[in-house]
């Protein structure tokens, strides 16, 4: 078998990356590890910048997301208890649309279906070869059946734990990481949200996100320690602590009820470098990892997506290397904009071990900063809705 | 004897409060623990922001400052050897004076002297009595000989050794504190600038700063170890470890010389809250230390005293209590929002325990972030320029 490329990993990156070289005939061949329905069972982030809305539009895929999805136009910040806003759309004329992960990756699963392109799911022992030769393959198991595609490129948006990644020598990768020692404890549970924005709150016990995914859907999460188990955690016991960490005003609107599901997720900052190694191109996950704080995740992978996309299109319709030379540094530049603001969003909103009573009145300091320069509050409307496209 | 201020302390804050003061006919003595020379002897920063100047134009003392000061648009900033500038007046319309604080002391005793307002030199043994009562005092000994001195109120202007913070008792005084693990190594130069502007540099071996007191002195800092001597640094392994940390090109144009001075400072970050006890207040280094990158420490002292002085002044005019029980919440806005930038500024540009490689691509980050993002760049230049005048 033979394509021209091969997307490992059918998430919202691998599927969106195989849409965009559809709509413009470059064949290609997605192989995911999981199940559709494992797949489509992640929970994740739901905040999409513009840019990431555009390339959905440019996917066909966008229809719900205009009917479903919840244009914001900013966010509330707390400290203490006391909210302040910050007004993108006044700050920076840009929005963000809340639509969950999810979605986007039913959207896309859809659209893929509907096209006859090739997905492969439940493919096992994934393995790529010859990337750094003139003829790249991938090798894996089906049903206990082995299987061989031989290909132009190979696009690895197969996430942290992928074979992607994993296949580079690490001689040839340079990484860089931070662990937080904390996680976020979420609930999904079927009620209004508390607000119509976003509520990231810093709170003397930690931090807490008030959050959501529909009208009618809400997403909260508290700071707990990582040595936490999630079983300690009645819905009773997670209410109380997230009412603790608001406002009495926010607090007293929150309608609670029981929980659809109950995790923790760590928190980790990641960059493996470079993003190309020969015919194999790392996105998304696959080559970094963002705290979730900020909600850059998902938007991060489409923007390297986009990239790639471009790339190779320019790659196979003008002949041309440059796209495709260019992408890992024009990736990078975005991603490390990125971890810089997830990074330091996650800063000033939790409680760390180096918090102390000197470290808090900066956090305060900072949140007070984006009510008293307007540059401050701009920068963070910039990061925030991603109106920072370097490149 | 009997006056209405007693001023502790005869460094800039304390002179240019009496000149404020004087200026109203509002009586004030100064006591001051060192000589005239001793206090003119001390080598500190001269970056003035235009509040500062505005102070001192008010104060009748910037016709030297206006004839010698260096008027500079905009700084410049390097990562291993890359340089980019920040242009504070197309950024925010605002820029900075450079004119040394030794020169500021100057032209504040001689306009001092020239008013015959009282100040007494080598007062010794300073105590300050009565404070939170109706009849406070200050008593000190010169020469052998006890004096007191009866006032209205006292202003602690003696910075962070002083007798003043430490008239306060401790359980009415809430400190903050960050001691940084490293020191500047600074060397003052009878030589011109390398540069019109001042060059700030983070790279591998350190932070490094190009800094001016004329068009023919220059002041250049390394930073070091804690540990290190000043007597483990001749002249030539200074000028070779500067030049190492910046650009091949401003390091070839370097022009070096015999040290005129050459010390090692610690950097800390330091607050005192509250900044008034009953007719005691607290103002400049007395109540709050800043690291030097950011150059607030001199203005921040010049902030608390104008809005010190317009409290005595509306106390005095108006017999309005207004402005001395706003005076300490007021002071301490700007003064966090300067700890958080200087902070933030030395954060991002010294090699730092916590530098790891991924901590060293997060500095990096935020000063691309300066180039990327014009919100990020305004908030910089508002911060460093003074344009946020919180209250």
């Amino acid at each position: 078998m033979r394509t021209k490329v091969v997307i490992v990993g059918a998430g919202p990156a691998g599927l969106l990356l195989g849409r965009l070289l559809d709509t413009h005939g470059i064949d290609n061949v997605i192989l995911e590890r999981r199940s559709p329905d494992y797949v489509l069972g992640r929970i994740r982030a739901g905040v999409l910048e513009r840019g990431t809305v555009e390339l959905l539009e440019r996917s066909g895929v966008a229809e719900r997301l205009h009917r479903e999805g919840l244009v914001h136009n900013g966010v509330e910040l707390s400290f203490d208890g006391h909210r302040q806003r910050l007004d993108f759309l006044a700050l920076v004329g840009k929005t963000v649309t809340v639509y969950g992960q999810t979605e986007v990756t039913h959207d896309l699963m859809d659209a893929r279906a509907a096209s006859h392109a090739t997905t492969v799911y439940e493919a096992e022992n994934v393995t790529l070869h010859g990337f750094d030769s003139a003829s790249p393959s991938v090798r894996y198991e089906k049903g206990g059946v082995g299987h061989e595609i031989a290909c132009d490129f190979i696009a690895g948006c197969d996430g942290f734990h992928g074979a992607s990644r994993a296949s580079v020598p690490d001689k040839a990768l340079s990484t860089f990481e931070r662990v937080y020692p904390f996680g976020w404890l979420g609930v999904l549970v079927e009620k209004p949200p508390v607000s119509d924005e976003l509520i990231y709150a810093n709170h003397e016990r930690g931090f807490a996100l008030c959050s959501m995914r529909s009208p009618t859907r809400s997403r909260y999460y508290v700071q707990v320690s990582t040595d936490e188990h999630v079983e300690a955690w009645s819905d009773e016991r997670f209410w109380d602590e997230l009412r603790n960490r608001l406002d009495a005003e926010t607090a007293g609107r929150l309608q609670t009820g029981a929980s659809m599901e109950k995790s923790i997720a760590p928190l980790r900052s990641f960059v493996a470098e470079p993003m190309r190694f020969g015919s194999l191109f790392l996105a998304g996950d696959a080559a970094h990892i963002v705290p979730p704080t900020g909600a850059k995740g998902l938007n991060l992978a489409a923007h390297d997506v986009g990239l790639l996309a471009d790339a190779l299109i320019e790659f196979y319709e003008e002949r041309s290397q440059a796209g495709i030379d260019a992408y890992s540094a024009r990736a990078l530049e975005r991603v490390w904009n990125a971890e810089r603001f997830s990074w330091w969003m996650t800063s000033i909103l939790h409680r760390l071990p180096e918090t102390d009573a000197f470290g808090r009145r900066i956090q305060k300091a900072e949140l007070d900063n984006l009510r008293l320069s307007r540059g401050a509050a701009s920068a963070f409307a910039e990061s925030y809705t991603g109106a920072i496209a370097a490149s």
